[in-house]
């Protein structure tokens, strides 16, 4: 379907400019110069002509056709350019001009109107305060930016006009080369959720990035963004994950923020690889434009020098990657026709004096040999051949093969044309060889989570919705994760020291004490638990030290909690936070009090399955403690996976709950399942 | 002093060519084509000239002056032509050639006749298998590779061929200038530690960066890199950390490895700071050459697009930096000057229609503000000013303070002549903003290395080493570790049950019970440890659970050792492992049976003082829960510095031990102390 954004018949340019140093100019010599093969028509009431093209004196004396207007006319006049492009019945509309809710309150009500009037004539807007759009296949470029990227399946969407300007002037004769490029600006109408469809929509993008600094709308974008990443590779840039690159966010697009975490979890819920650096980005989604992804972690390096393979095997080994271990079949015959002083072990090293033939016969035997899964061509720089016949060999034989081959050419002033035929041959080239470690990584860790079972039965608790609604109205947590079925060890409440000693002496074995407080939420901060209580001595003594530390702390004391010790190696945390963007999150990790110090919490989106609560686990330390560790048995893995769905229900059923944590929670070996010992949660908090 | 392998008043060139295709060749005409402004002899039996140079016939026919030779013959000729250099007068050589001992034993007995024929003369030699040395100042380029790299101030000393080729072919047109470069090969003679002191003392070099995969001799090597530290910033691409590449290493240079471990803490200890990627080294090493060091975390962003910035600040905190709080003088003076809708807070936007004149103001409004330690300046590409007057200003602005600068003046195609401007303003810059965190941050490193306390004085421990040595004899390490002043809880040993129920009554409290055996190193791991144990019944019960474990195990049971329990929220691992390389390393982290999964555990060169042994704890989060965490009071620093400082007197005194472990050590309130729980030992371990 057409998409006038992308491939308009004619546009209009309202407020067109003779005056080279005007962004109208900069349009139409952007529209010019780079081929738009539509209708162009500058609007622009004091000129005849602009750059050769005939000015016209409104938008409403433009003939047909015509289906996009940009407008670049000060901020006060937009509303009624926008007024006239409806009476024209132009319906898509870009509007770079800048002014509006960035700078304040005016700004808002101005971006209003727009809204008010495109809503009477069904206008969709790009903008305002946006570079606008760019098809390189149309071709067309709305922007005023100098310079038209390569062609290319990259397409690229960015909060910010700068970011895209930056990108295209750095992707210039680098080979990474795009498909369509959106700046969204102010975004008032087409926000990052629509522009994401519309670019995974495009038979011509094979690979999605974006730079965003927040999203519009969390589970919209989270349902959007996973379609999006089944069909195509979505890698992110966000802006804004620390506390001061959030408020600089927040100062900037004014967007909900949503917390880092949150983000993290939404993004990897939904297949959405997140880079660290624009260069990563990039780096990342040119291999996979244009190379198939490996169908495992065995790499196989091929090189004519020694140190340079060094690197690169470091460089994979500490990204997870396995060095492969070759057949003796390909040893054998690496052996029969390398140099004799070559390593026929991987990494293969070819030595500085062998040349293309040396290298094509090499890689194939290694693209052939079963233990690969993908390959890293190294070329040092030497002086017996063109580094282009190794670019031509290299494409020849990767192209004969379904597994992925990255070079590493190095250089830079010697390998301009081998890098070009690499481009054409579509084989991502690194400059210095450890930089193949993050490439292969990210395109695995797609692999791996297209293959991810994505929509595994959910599983479901039977409830009785009201008996829990009356706990939640009474915020008695440990009531209402009973009825979602956690286990808590045997417990009393008493308020005074008799009632204390009377209820502790029911209790089996050694008894725990802890604070009953109203204000009070991290309790064994101020030394309000005592643990492995046993006889009347014990039991005063807790209560009196609990009762000095409340005191302490300034905080009024109901009592205490008497409960069963249970004593386990094994304490986890596990919660629910309700996020500001993305609704129910679920954590997990190493629990106890040094939970913010050890830093082994994980969050992901609150999963409705089981498979989704194991991705969970085994991404912590905690989950791999849980499969046994040195002398202790296996976990209960089965009860822990309970609670955490049980949580992760809660989370749906009850929305007014904000945030509800176990911790600790002891998991006993398999079979034994676990208890609930503390708790703590939290109602209708304000974002 | 003038040292002929960089600045020679006369160089041979044996087995120089005709052949455009031969090494001999290139060393020719790099010397011509760089101009090199000394004697160039070739030296070729069947040539009467070589690009334009008389040939000789020998080196003996060469005249004055003479005292570099650069020999490229076969390998089974280099021992005859290196005597004739012996007899010519020539005491610097290098030796290009390979097929020595990279290719095995009969190489390797080549390089042995080489060595006792320079003995024998008297002879210096880099090499052989290397590609020689660079001086960019002198000039002189001994190197067969094509290239020569812009002179500069980084020295670049390399274990590897490929890459210094792969260097100077990548830096060239880049600003990364260079003033010498070494190629060290199989480094026969002068190796790199001789390198790094040679490089140290050269006044055209600020800033020491090196390739290397293992060490010559590592305490030799410590001592001449903290030497060279102190004067120069120094630089370190280690090859092989990883397994596969530390095989590679082996199969590549057949050096000693020496744990990663050890090679961290070693160049750690010695003031060098490891970069993960090339890119990162040359990046660093730039800016140190270039700027002066920060005196403290507090970063400013100036800007003229908000995206960029954000992902700034976000590396920039990420990196541990901070984001300055502009003081309100600063503030008050960006509100006077800037356009309205300006952000005046950092980050500082000027935003897109701001000029080189804004920037100016801003930049040095920033460099004056007692609250900024460090900016980073931001050019999103625009169209009203040239990027080259940006780069002028800033480097004027810069120049005229002492705190640095980075500029990223983004994107590649349109800012080559700004970065040409940079560079001779020696303002480093990168090509997107959030690469300055990395650089910045390596730089505040440097000035928290230079000045830390390096000579605080040694802390000593009086010991009868007659007693210690018989425990060292008798492999009782908990003897050993008591005359050092480690305290161990009560204990008693038992060899039969009955034995084990009779000590236990004479212990106060509960009781730990231990297996003590031969074979079993982890002896938790087979059910070996038993915990708090009171009574007879208890007593029996763990015997035979032991009993049955070690069994099970296939080992052997002496007995148990039986303790008083100590009770502590506070478990942490010291030990000392001996490394091939360095000597007495000293590990320290949290500890327990989690050690392997929390991988808290940081290594250090065995430490003198307690300055060292603080900067090893605080490393860790063993160390952060040590000052006091959540309801947990601080813990004996004072105490276990003392273990630490014992295991490391005990490391020098006895270097027939090669491990010595204590895990878990209890660490007490301040005051109280900490308890050794369970050591253990080896001896005279093989490497």
């Amino acid at each position: 379907m057409n998409n006038p954004f992308f491939s308009p018949k004619g546009v209009a340019v309202i407020g067109a400019s003779q005056d080279a140093h005007k962004l109208g100019y900069g349009v139409i010599r952007n529209l010019l110069q780079y081929r738009y093969k539509g209708e162009i028509y500058p609007v622009n009431k004091s000129a005849y002509e602009i750059q050769g093209l005939t000015c016209f004196e409104s938008v409403e004396k433009v003939p047909d056709p015509v289906d996009l207007a940009i407008i670049i006319v000060p901020a006060n006049a937009v509303a009624g350019v926008l007024e006239e492009c409806g009476e024209r019945g132009i319906k898509y509309v870009i509007i770079v001009t800048g002014g509006f809710s960035e700078t304040g309150p005016e700004g808002k009500k101005m971006e209003e109107e727009l809204i008010e009037v495109a809503g009477r004539y069904d206008i969709r807007m790009v903008g305002p305060n946006c570079i606008g759009t760019i098809d390189t296949h149309t071709p067309v470029n709305t922007t005023f930016v100098v310079g038209m990227p390569e062609p290319g399946e990259i397409g690229f969407i960015s909060h910010s006009g700068a970011m895209v300007a930056a990108i295209i002037d750095w992707a210039e004769g680098s080979g990474i080369g795009f498909s369509r490029i959106a700046s969204l600006g102010n975004q008032i109408d087409v926000n990052e959720i629509e522009m994401t469809k519309t670019i995974a929509k495009d038979p011509k993008t094979k690979v999605i990035t974006a730079y965003i600094e927040g999203v519009s709308n969390g589970l919209e974008f989270m349902e959007t963004a996973i379609e999006a990443a089944l069909k195509k590779p979505f890698l992110m840039l966000k802006g804004g994950h620390g506390e001061s690159g959030a408020k600089a966010v927040a100062s900037h697009t004014g967007a909900l923020a949503g917390s880092s975490e949150a983000y993290h979890a939404a993004f990897k819920h939904c297949g959405i690889q997140e880079a660290h650096t624009v260069e990563e980005m990039f780096e990342w989604a040119r291999a996979m434009a244009w190379q198939p992804l490996p169908k495992g972690k065995r790499v196989a390096v091929l090189t004519n020098a020694g140190g340079p393979a060094i690197l690169a095997v470091d460089a994979l080994e500490q990204a997870g990657l396995e060095i492969a271990r070759l057949t003796q079949k390909t040893k054998d015959y690496l052996t029969s026709r390398l140099p004799k002083a070559a390593s026929v072990n991987n990494p293969v090293d070819v030595l500085a004096g062998s040349g293309p033939a040396t290298y094509t016969l090499a890689l194939e035997a290694l693209l052939t040999d079963e233990h690969v899964d993908a390959v890293v061509v190294i070329q040092a720089p030497q002086d017996w051949f063109l580094p282009v016949s190794l670019a031509e060999v290299v494409g020849e034989v990767a192209g004969a093969h379904q597994k992925p081959v990255i070079t590493s050419i190095m250089g830079r002033a010697s390998v301009g044309d081998a890098l070009k035929i690499l481009q054409k041959r579509r084989i991502p080239n690194v400059a210095f060889p450890e930089r193949s470690a993050s490439v292969l990584s990210a395109m695995i860790a797609r692999r791996e989570w297209l293959e991810s079972d994505k929509a595994p039965e959910s599983v479901n608790i039977e409830i009785n919705l009201k008996t829990a609604s009356d706990a939640v109205a009474q915020k008695d947590w440990t009531e209402l994760l009973k009825l979602y079925g956690v286990r808590f060890p045997q417990q009393r409440i008493a308020s005074t020291l008799s009632e204390a000693i009377d209820e502790a002496s029911k209790i089996n074995g050694g008894v725990a004490m802890k604070l009953v407080s109203d204000e009070v939420s991290h309790k064994s901060d101020i030394g309000g638990v005592k643990l492995n209580l046993k006889g009347e001595t014990a039991i005063r003594k807790a209560w009196e030290e609990i009762a000095e530390g409340t005191v302490k702390a300034g905080a009024g004391m109901k009592g205490v909690l008497l409960q069963e010790m249970i004593s386990s190696a094994r304490e986890v945390i596990v919660g629910m936070v309700r996020d500001e963007q993305f609704g129910a999150t679920v954590l997990f990790g190493t629990g106890g009090t040094d939970v913010e110090l050890i830093k082994d919490v994980h969050t992901a989106i609150a999963p409705k399955n089981r498979e989704q609560v194991q991705r969970l686990i085994n991404a912590t330390k905690a989950g791999v403690k849980l499969k046994g560790w040195r002398n202790l048995p296996p976990g209960d893995s089965e009860a822990l996976t309970g609670v955490i769905l049980a949580l992760s229900k809660i989370a749906y059923d009850f929305p007014e709950i904000t945030e509800l944590e176990i911790n600790p929670l002891c998991v006993l070996p398999k079979g034994e399942g676990v208890y609930a010992l503390d708790v703590r949660g939290d109602m209708n908090r304000k974002f």
